[in-house]
C-alpha cells in the first residue's frame, strides 16, 4: 500500500485525487490547501487540511500547484524519506533537489473541473533523481494510466512548448473561426466533422502529409480574396501562418 | 431515380462517386476526366468518358473540379434543362449562371483518397438559383447525407476562409509540435490525447470558455523561455498568436 498526500485543489489536482482515490493499492490519505473553501469538493474522498504543518506521513507527496508556488511551498515541506513529486511541465527537476527522494510526475492533458477524464488514456511523463525513485515511481504512474514515458527536464521543457501550440495556439484558431461564422451568420456546428477529421488524419498520416490548402497549393488568388475578408487584426496572423507553411514546404515567398 | 453525372475524378468526386452509387433513387450513369488514367477507379462502379461531348443525358451534373477551371468546363457544357453544380468553398453561384437550373452543393470536409469517409456526417452546404432547385437539390444532398445547410455565395466564402483557420492552419500546428518533438527524441504519440481533447472539449465549451495556457494567463516568464526555445523561424508565429490570444481576451499587450 502507498500512502498519498496530494498538495493542491485546481483542476489537475482534482482529477488526479479522483482517479487515485479509486486505484488499487494507494491510499490517498490527505488533500492541502491554503484555501479552505477550495477543499470541500475533496471532503468526501479523504482527510483535508489548510495547514502544512498538518500534513500526514506519507510515503509520496505530490505538489500539485502552479510553477511560482512550487518552489515556495517545497521549502515549507519537512524532508524526510518520503518521494516528493511536482506535476509541472516546465519546472525543472533540481527544483526539489533538497529531497534525498524526488521526481516530476506530468500528465499530459488538458484539464476542466467539470469535464471527466479517463486516467488510463493520459500520457504520464516521469522523472526521478534515482533509477530506484524512477522504477517506483513508474509504478505508482501504472495504478492510474495505461501510458508512462520517461522524460528528462530539457526534454519535458520542449514538450510543453510543443503542448502551447497543439493545444493553446489550435485552440485559439478555432475560436477565430467560430468568430468568423458568427460574424456571418453562420452555425459553428458545420466545421466541427472538419475539425474531427483534421486530427483522425493524424492517426494514418503525419502533419506534414495532411497538409492541404491554398498556402500550399500557393493559390494566390484564394489568399488575397481571404486576406480582404479579414479584420486587419487577423490578417498578419493568416500571413504569418502561410508563410510558416510555404516556408516548411520550401516554396518562394 | 436521379440520374447524374460526376466531372472530376479527385479526392472530392472519388468520395462523392462512391456515396452516390451506394444513395437510393440515384443513378450514377457516368464519371468524366480529361486524364483517362485518372478514371481506372470509377470503372468498376460505373460508365467512364473523357471526351465533354460524349457525356450522359442525366438529370444533374455535378462538377467536382479544381476552382479555376470549373468555368472552363462549365463553359464547354450543352445548355439544357438540367441542374448544373459545383462544389467548390469558393466559387460563387454565378459562375454557373449560364445555365437555367444551377447550384452549390459544397461538403465542408477534407478528403484524402484512401481514407474512408462517413458522408451521413458530413455537412453539404447548398444553393441554388430558384426555391425550386434549392428544394430539389435538398432532396439529392439528404441522399447521402444528414446534414444540409442553406448558404449563400457569401456565408460560403466566409466559411471556406473559417475552414482555413481550423483544418489547414490547425494541421500546420500540428506539425510544428510534431517537430518540437522529433528534434528533443520525443514521441509525438504523447500529445494526441490533448490533441483530442481541445477537440472534445468543443461540444460542451466555446472555444473562448476553453482557451488556457501563458498568453492568456500572461505568464511573461514562460513566454520567453519558450520564445528563447524556438527557432527563430517560428519565434514570429509564437508571438503573434500569443498577442492574438491576448487582444481578444482585452490584455494590455
Amino acid at each position: 500500500m502507498i500512502n498519498l498526500v496530494i498538495l493542491g485543489a485546481g483542476n489537475v489536482a482534482t482529477h488526479l485525487a479522483r482517479a487515485f482515490s479509486h486505484a488499487e493499492d494507494i491510499k490517498l490519505k490527505q488533500v492541502y490547501n491554503h484555501k479552505p473553501e477550495s477543499l470541500i469538493p475533496f471532503k468526501h474522498i479523504t482527510a483535508t487540511t489548510t495547514d502544512l504543518n498538518q500534513l500526514e506521513k506519507a510515503d509520496v507527496y505530490l505538489i500539485v500547484l502552479k510553477d511560482d508556488v512550487i518552489s515556495e511551498v517545497a521549502g515549507l515541506l519537512e524532508n524526510n524519506d518520503a518521494l516528493i513529486l511536482h506535476t509541472s511541465g516546465s519546472v525543472p527537476l533540481k527544483a526539489l533537489n533538497k529531497f534525498k527522494n524526488h521526481g516530476v510526475f506530468y500528465p499530459v492533458q488538458t484539464f476542466s473541473k467539470k469535464k471527466p477524464v479517463n486516467f488510463r488514456e493520459i500520457p504520464i511523463c516521469l522523472e526521478a533523481n534515482t533509477a530506484e525513485n524512477l522504477e517506483f515511481l513508474k509504478g505508482l504512474a501504472e495504478k492510474i494510466s495505461n501510458k508512462t514515458y520517461e522524460i528528462d527536464s530539457e526534454q519535458r521543457k520542449a514538450l510543453h512548448l510543443a503542448a502551447v501550440f497543439v493545444n493553446n495556439f489550435t485552440n485559439h484558431l478555432y475560436r477565430l473561426g467560430a468568430e468568423i461564422c458568427k460574424n456571418n451568420e453562420i452555425p459553428f456546428e458545420i466545421l466541427k466533422p472538419l475539425i474531427r477529421e483534421t486530427v483522425d488524419k493524424l492517426e494514418s498520416l503525419t502533419p506534414r502529409e495532411a497538409q492541404t490548402g491554398p498556402a500550399l497549393r500557393d493559390d494566390k488568388q484564394t489568399i488575397s480574396r481571404h486576406l480582404a475578408m479579414l479584420e486587419p487584426k487577423h490578417q498578419e496572423l493568416y500571413k504569418i501562418l502561410t508563410q510558416s507553411i510555404q516556408e516548411l514546404n520550401g516554396k518562394k515567398l
